[in-house]
């Protein structure tokens, strides 16, 4: 079908997000406070790490007013300044939400800028979660229509999608008119950016915080007057073909306010690769099994679909390569008991005891098992042998975080870096998020302090 | 040969840019000067478009400090909104300079955060021509590289491959090392957006703003230590590959330091497409040659490549289709006998005599042309015949503009709008812009005030 036959995707997700209130999308509020609260978890995670220092440190003489909270911070920074800084915090280190169906982390783009833009202006809470859930649909829905080749050909598709969400969202926060809702989603698709050979550097944080940004940007020249072409994202010359995809238009406006996305939204418990928290999980059942028998482990074998070993039968040389590692996940569920952002820091990874862990595990392919599950056998030297399998990782849809394990994730998270900060307080504004006439008190709690 | 057996583009490129000096692009600094004054000719003649002034308000309340002059106005952003803005007027009618191998407009997305740079920190007028000369390599040769199928798979290569330029010189305005410079062009490849499908909307002009504002913020960052994958524009889930394109490491990188892609740089006569300018030089040279016989004619044929008619042969139904349109090219060479910035104002193009004119002129293929050619023949009512034919444009690299016909186009372009600033400062602090410790005095000259 000629594309000039078919209504634009822009002006179909511009209606979507233009008509719809609380009263249509309450029903996924409660999922939209756990994006939230995990968002909250990460980035309080990461907020003292060099590259949010190094974010804050360029942003800082190009400030105008201090409007807006930096999450786990004493400085405070302007709303298009706070959103990048906080979408990179929150996504630095992939412990962030996931959509599965794209990999797509959909929060850290989308709740940077409308938190920040909230704050600044005095915007209701109630109003954060509408805009939200609406944001994530359309960044969620783009993503489909593209996936899995728009990633696969390099495209980080948190970062180009991730605009699309942000630049919806604003604009239903700050009030546009339909038609600027659409010329708002058009503008993003001249600023969509960010490539995966670049994740492994900061240059990746940079256009994480470029999509959370340039989202409000794309909001902001709406409002004031910008337009875009009618058929920027699905057009000859468009975004998706541009991009080298052609979009599958029943994934974006099919359904539109019927089926949501942000209910399949998932949280990590382990901040590694997501198709290694199997490995994690059966490594931790059987470490319950081995009891005392630790140090007698001879052997681990890791057996798992192709995807799992393409991305993680490799050799360790940084923290970087302990998330992606089918071995460290083995050694943190075995030896060390415990996955959290402290058992993939330096200083764990390279210890002489987790080093020589490492090298007891090998990975094997079988074929049989789904990507996202894995078998673990583990050979003691008196000659036991001990197995489990994992078919759903903790975190995945089928077995989903509880609120309470979000909770205690972002517990856990403030206190990297000696950080601090009330979680308290945030977890429960967090939960009442749609009963506060601002975010102040949410982002008041949000910053952090060192002690 | 695999991307790991060559050395990196961003290396190379980072080299060059590090290790030249003054000396060794001197050369070639009048033909930068040339550029830099065609560029604020442009931007003086679109200082009060709309999409200007909006670019202007949605930034304020957004800027830290005024350092730096909005060319043409009276306000004043810090350096990141003034590349930002003042990118957008240079490059706002496509009035700007070409790299006909391109297709890009190369000193909008350089000069503006170059200038802006310069203003805020006291830099000298010899740095920024030195940076300016490596910034518009670095564009062009990447632009090369995947040159022609980059712009007709849809990316705005002006936009797309101008971040790599304006990171290049800005990195080497600010006294980067070279591994900062190398980093700041691969931080580029994260941020590098825009799309032929918003050409025809104010969209267009956000990703040319963008280019000039992110190639800043990506030296910015690389000099507080932010780093980019190493083979970020040919990786294989880099850039190039990204966008479509097996790009061409000769023309990335052969012959560095010793060919210059600004020398073949090119100055528009005419606000219109560059393959409309031979029509409208025909044109011109058959009005002098009837004299009075103007209301005399019957019919207008003009003849050229399969391009010109794809491009050209249209109905006109706005000022952007006019610029853009073989009959009204017609029309301003032979009615009008002038084809600058108001003849292609919305006031003109819907002149009834205009229009009428417009209708008597019919295109056809000559597939014996080659592009940028133009066969013009005029029927009168007494039955007389003129032809005249125009192989090389005005303003083609065969015959290109004089260094006053760029003055006088300056000139011409102040007045658009009813502005107002000292023409012949302008033009002298450019002339002799390596003469100056700093850039205050251009600035403040390019400064305009309504009357």
């Amino acid at each position: 079908m000629p594309h000039d036959e078919v209504a634009s995707v822009s002006a179909a997700l511009g209606k979507l997000v233009a008509r719809s209130g609380w009263a249509d999308v309450a029903a996924h509020g409660h999922e939209a406070k756990r994006s939230i609260l995990n968002f909250f978890a990460t980035a309080l995670g990461s907020a003292h790490d060099p590259a949010v220092t190094t974010a804050l440190n360029v942003l800082t003489p190009f400030n105008s007013s201090p409007t807006s909270a930096i999450i786990g911070r004493t400085e405070r920074l302007d709303a298009l300044g706070a959103a990048f800084v906080n979408a990179i915090s929150a996504n630095l280190l992939d412990y962030d939400d996931t959509h599965l169906d794209t990999i797509i982390h959909p929060t850290a783009p989308v709740a940077a800028p409308l938190l920040a833009t909230a704050e600044a202006r005095g915007i209701s809470g109630r109003d954060v979660l509408t805009a939200f859930i609406l944001g994530v649909e359309v960044e969620c829905r783009i993503g489909n229509s593209v996936s899995p080749k728009h990633y696969s050909r390099g495209w980080h598709i948190t970062s180009t999608c991730g605009i699309f969400g942000a630049a919806a969202a604003c604009a239903k926060l700050l009030g546009l008119s339909e038609v600027q809702i659409v010329h708002a989603i058009g503008i993003a698709a001249s600023q969509s950016a960010g490539i995966v050979e670049n994740l492994p550097s900061a240059a990746k944080n940079v256009s994480v915080g470029n999509a959370a940004r340039h989202g409000l940007f794309s909001a902001l020249l709406a409002q004031g007057g910008y337009a875009a072409a009618p058929h920027a994202i699905e057009g000859p010359l468009g975004w998706a073909r541009a991009m080298g995809d052609e979009p599958d238009l029943a994934k974006l406006t099919g359904g539109l306010g019927e089926s949501w996305e942000i209910v399949k939204n998932t949280y990590k418990p382990y901040p590694a690769g997501i198709v290694f928290h199997a490995v994690i999980d059966a490594c931790l059942k059987l470490r319950r099994q081995l009891a005392d028998g630790i140090d007698d482990i001879e052997s681990v074998t890791v057996q798992g679909s192709q995807l799992l070993l393409d991305r993680g039968d490799r050799a360790v040389a940084s923290e970087r390569d302990a998330r992606v590692s089918i071995h460290h996940s083995a050694a943190c569920g075995l030896l060390l008991g415990k996955a959290g952002v402290r058992e993939f820091s330096q200083a764990v990874v390279f210890e002489p005891a987790v080093v020589r862990f490492r090298d007891k595990v090998r990975a094997q392919l079988d074929a049989s098992l789904p990507d996202g599950a894995a078998l673990v056998t583990v050979r003691t030297g008196s000659g036991r042998i001990f197995r489990e399998t994992v078919m759903s990782a903790r975190g995945s849809l089928a077995d989903p975080l509880s609120d309470a394990d979000i909770e205690n994730k972002l517990r856990e998270c403030i206190h990297i870096d000696g950080n601090s900060c009330d979680a308290d307080k945030v977890i429960e504004a967090v939960w009442r998020l749609e009963q506060f006439p601002d975010v102040a008190g949410l982002m008041k709690a949000s910053r952090g302090e060192r002690p």
